[in-house]
């Protein structure tokens, strides 16, 4: 069983989520003692966590004062996927205050990532974001080791297996880290502020260059005995398909992903199959997962067939997952959430007629709020609330 | 987040799992001041759930006296199969007092079903196994809404589709009841007091007549939205494969269950595959997987075939749930269990080959321990916990 939030960090996560709060109204939130909360505010204050925010509205009796979160609280928030890094800093209360993107290749290394990482950070500090990181979360898109903050034999990233992640960005930058996986960071972040807002229980699907699934669970990620649950890219689908990354066969992720779908695109380019995918490849040299998704717009049938095909793997799988774990919702997210209702059409098709009829009647399959911002928003929000549970 | 355990729970559940405990020994085990501690227990003497044991070994200081649960208390632990009804009676400490097996068709339907574990209760009392019931607790196989008590559309239950079980035995006996699915309930039994003792975060396979699959997670069955979680029955492993009871086709369970395997097992000896099975068909006009087990053990290849190929789509289906769940162990029960160690090693051999290498690489996959009995375990284990929870 866990245990409940120690009464900081459940007063600074106030904080973050609804802004300045008089004493009293954060007395009527928090089951606590108005001494014991008076005490743990002076505290908080004078270890440069919360700050004194001026004089709330009278309720009738005394004035009550209002708090606020350090307006100098800043989080360093990073989304690093196979081909592209994303940085971002935050306030205290998870606003922007710069953000970054670029392509890169993960298969670099954590090295030379990791340096570009603190480049884009020094950066952000040169130009005025901040000038000392209160927390840091990062996603990678692969198995981790939550517990030890290392990536674990993650298939798409050689070279990263347990390189101590955590431990260079902590050290770097002077402050805790958190490291996950990225499709549990997007998940934490539609939670915060996307499709899943409050929902307790509820599946958040990553298809991208990979595919991984983030699993909430009464309120909190769940992820299992070694921290790697939701490595649903990796489960069999088709016992004659394609050899996986991962060495196995018929992988879901080897069936539909941002390289299955270019590499299926790029033969019904080749074959003529796909008149509109013909003249991309003809025009740029390659097919991408972002002309099957127009090509479909312009109602290109071969390219609506991809999708469709995709979203029936998606959909197994997931089938089997609804009925494993009976949740209350799942947000399709990721790159290849960009094919859009095509794509979630066949996911529901699939799941709704697969899974228990007790699991799916009320089951909505929806897709990400956040798009590309679900990952930098979640790793904000691990760090947040890392900063805030050490804030003793 | 889950509620802690109210101090009157926890504190009968400590007299439960290790008998008569003296005031000091239960202030040592529970956090919470002397003087609650003994208002509580004075409660719950004078409510009969407990009741004074004598004098306790001197520690030293002032001598303690013990405190024991109500010997009068009694539980009802029904486990209904689809050809079977278990029913015991057990004390406070969950020590069998009275226990009955026989055969049955559970499509009789739930009024026959019910009608019969009256009597065999009735019996038990006229016998002096109790006077009045505590709490009783059934187990059902099928998808159970946890909250209604009831059974919501069980594919090999026809009848029982939202029959309020829960209400019917709590009317019947005057106890609160407590309704759940026969795989959760021998999940419950296997942690209580057997191969999972103090496992926090498992997985139950029950493979019977049908599949179904109970989830222990942070030492909690995981029950899902609706209560159905862990219906691994119905994941589809074969998209060319034979319908299933639940009207799709190629599941789980129509593929490797009691009622496939002995389809299978008819057919091998029909055709002569299987000099073993040949025999046993022409001697007994059925052939079951009791004889498959027997067959196997005495080397009949056929017979091995059969429980290879079943154990492949168990573990097929496993690893998706290991890679997706990520537990600690996997404990193997339900009838099919007797198939013993060759369906014990092909799962493993799948599971460890299939499922992400940080999930399995200390992943224990092992028999029941407590084979017919784990139902009836768990089922007194679900009664004792609801009446404890409701002692207030």
């Amino acid at each position: 069983m866990r245990s409940p939030q120690p009464l900081h960090a459940e007063l600074l996560r106030l904080l973050r989520d609804e802004g300045a709060l008089s004493r009293a109204e954060l007395g009527d939130r928090l089951e606590v003692s108005r001494r014991r909360l008076l005490a743990e505010l002076e505290r908080l204050i004078a270890t440069g966590y919360a700050a004194e925010a001026g004089v709330a509205t009278s309720r009738g009796g005394r004035r009550s004062t209002l708090v606020e979160l350090n307006p100098d609280l800043r989080f360093a928030a990073i989304d690093l996927g196979v081909t592209s890094i994303d940085v971002a800093v935050t306030n205290g209360r998870l606003e922007q205050v710069a953000a970054y993107q670029e392509s890169a290749d993960l298969r670099s290394g954590p090295q030379a990532i990791l340096r570009r990482v603190d480049e884009l950070l020094a950066k952000a500090r040169a130009e005025g974001a901040y000038e000392q990181l209160t927390a840091v979360g990062i996603g990678v898109p692969g198995p981790v080791s939550f517990r030890d903050g290392v990536p674990v034999s993650p298939p798409i990233m050689p070279g990263w297996d347990r390189f101590p992640v955590r431990e260079y960005l902590s050290r770097e930058h002077g402050c805790p880290a958190v490291v996950d996986n990225d499709a549990n960071i997007m998940a934490v972040g539609e939670r915060q502020a996307g499709a899943a807002h409050s929902v307790d229980d509820f599946l958040f699907v990553k298809i991208g260059t990979g595919i991984g699934c983030g699993i909430y669970q009464e309120g909190n990620v769940y992820r299992g005995k070694d921290g790697c649950a939701g490595d649903i890219g990796h489960i069999q689908v088709d016992a004659q398909g394609p050899v996986c990354s991962c060495g196995n066969v018929g992988c879901l992720e080897a069936l539909f992903s941002g390289a299955a779908l270019a590499r299926e695109a790029t033969a019904a380019a080749g074959s003529r199959r796909s008149p509109v995918l013909a003249e991309r490849l003809t025009a740029s040299g390659t097919v991408t997962a972002k002309d099957v998704a127009e090509g479909a717009s312009e109602g290109d049938a071969t390219c609506i067939q991809l999708i469709r095909e995709g979203g029936r793997h998606v959909g197994g799988v997931l089938a089997g997952q609804v009925s494993f774990a009976n949740p209350s919702m799942i947000v399709i997210g990721g790159g290849l959430a960009q094919l859009g209702h095509i794509l979630l059409a066949e996911i529901r098709s699939v799941v709704y007629q697969r899974s228990l009829p007790l699991a799916t009647r009320n089951l909505p399959v929806v897709l990400s709020e956040l798009g590309p911002r679900a990952g930098v928003t979640g790793a904000a929000v691990l760090a947040s609330d890392l900063a805030f549970e050490q804030a003793s």
